[in-house]
């Protein structure tokens, strides 16, 4: 259900391959897809992972059915907060990873899947993108998988309170305006796009890649600017004495390409 | 001077009424709506609450005259302070009211007029809105009713500096691009369509538009993702056990529209 | 190689004047920045500073060849980290002086320039203003000069994110509708536009520009609403006793304008 890939040289591809359901998320494919992250994050030779669904849509969210109203609907708080945790987790490994990573949304990205999204890094559509926070439609809370997190920061507060009170859709072109997207591109072409996004990030050196994520990451949370700096200084004294840097002056010198290491 | 009606089906409507004079504020109005909202939050039908001007302006703000230079007008530091916490304890108590608040703002919204629409969780303009902090145009200090927290967060520190600091207007078509309002309607149909939204986000199941609206308000405030996702969890295994959340299962798999109790 | 003149009252221009190197900063020019700021903020009379630079670009970040591969290259971690002080403190001393700052980018921002223009209050830009994190590109975090701190509060996450880890150019138009600028004026009035601003902002009262400017900074960071709240009700206290704001009133009395004298 979920499927790994090496399209180029740095950039893992992980399909969400359930095209039958929308993508809608199992337990199996979350802890499958929580196992790929993982293990991609052991993977040295990966520094970019672009995140995509198989077919039309991106991600349908939790599949319903299978999880809230099968056998092993969770009974009880116990079970119903490990469930949480189990999508929650997720959500964090994706946004945690040491890698920056790019969704791809092609078409629906609705409840998790919109979570999931938001969670990425960077998000590329195309023209039949939709995001939609489902939960608000089914008597649940639209703050979930980091949406209440990530929505606010990501768009201004007022959309995110509007989008997300309403359970609204949200299409492609609005998505844009408003920086829920960052590249609009032609239909069936947001992959290509993606990838070529992916690229242009893999040709940075190892070290500025992982470390530009997560220190973006970390000072989106900085208290002010004092700390924040604090911590970019640290971060960039250490790029400072990396071969890789040597290189990157050198190439510069030299006007050609650099050839990074990452030592 | 202030007007409450219950136009629909778990919406208020509450109208700043005092068009003769703009709806600017005086200490009446501000201690009438302070105590309207209290009461509107004890009556559980009440689920959303729209908040409109009458006449041509949505609220000009303080009433100079009567607040500040008037008989009553405060005499050294501590009544000073006594006023900014009238003004203030009013939009901490829109911001976090238990219901979503929609601010229709069909003319001027100036000073504490701006920040009570900033206070709201959703703001729907007509096209002869403006917004305008007026303060520092008097000596005063731009940062007032929450302000300077709220207009960041909604369209970005670098507008909100500009804004605030030369004290210019914002019309409407630019309040919409930068996602200070999010709906814009044609001439005099700003509250139509604010009563549109309010119907749509009153269809959803009260647990859902309550702890949705006060989760988006705390993970705004979230010191990082993790804190953000552990509330989120909290509220949504709530939500899972109530009967509103069976209740939309049943008419999901019925495909027909659920019926919500707030039980 | 810095520059300050005083186009008007209460204004100070500041230009970085190194035109040959497209205002590339080096050490000493860092260091007669920082001084010049000092300065500045030491005068009364100044209250608004616009910063530019000198040709076509605002600046060209910090002088690779100068800076990084001179005989005064940092040596070992100790000298690299006091290097990323003396860049990061220029920045804080311009997010945290007692004045606004506006930046005029009628040409490039690159690295520790795009640094400068983001630290910066408001940003105006000419049509070939172009803004570019450069540090990526060279093996080097793209967190660095406080970037990944206003960054993504002035455009949102998402962009940030996009425009951090590519390294892409960013131009006048994107720019304007992200928020990251505020005004495009036409080709070689982007200083004027400034200026102009300047004078809009200096025409408020000395209080006034100087604590609206502190009390957007605090806030910025404010843990919640309760917090921003209370700040902003003291400093609006201590404006209410000042005499300009008794002049505000009279002046708005007598439909006159004011006549602030800072007391």
């Amino acid at each position: 259900m979920i499927i790994t890939t090496r399209p180029a040289e740095g950039i893992a591809l992980v399909t969400l391959a359930r095209p039958q359901a929308a993508n809608a998320l199992t337990l199996p494919m979350v802890a499958q897809l929580r196992a790929t992250i993982a293990e991609l994050a052991r993977d040295e030779t990966v520094r970019v992972v672009v995140l995509a669904g198989e077919g039309k849509a991106f991600c349908a969210g939790l599949d319903l059915k299978e999880v809230l109203q099968g056998p092993d609907a969770p009974r009880g708080p116990i079970e119903a907060m490990a469930l949480q945790e189990k999508f929650a987790g997720l959500m964090r490994e994706v946004a945690q990873a040491r890698f920056p990573v790019i969704a791809v949304v092609e078409g629906a990205a609705v409840g998790a899947g919109m979570g999931l999204a938001l969670a990425a890094d960077i998000r590329v559509a195309g023209p039949a993108a939709k995001f939609l926070v489902g939960a608000v439609r089914i008597a649940l809370s639209a703050g979930e998988c980091g949406i209440s997190y990530h929505l606010p920061r990501i768009v201004g507060g007022g959309r995110a309170s509007e989008i997300m009170l309403t359970g609204r859709p949200v299409g492609a072109a609005e998505a844009l305006a408003m920086g829920l997207v960052t590249t609009l591109a032609d239909e069936g072409e947001a992959l290509e796009a993606a990838l070529a996004l992916a690229a242009q990030i893999a040709a940075n050196s190892p070290y500025a890649i992982k470390h530009s994520k997560q220190v973006i990451r970390a000072n989106l949370d900085a208290p002010g600017l004092d700390a924040a700096l604090e911590l970019e200084n640290h971060v960039q004294c250490l790029a400072l004495g990396t071969e890789d840097f040597r290189e990157a002056c050198a190439a510069f010198a030299e006007k050609r390409a650099p050839h990074f290491t990452g030592s």
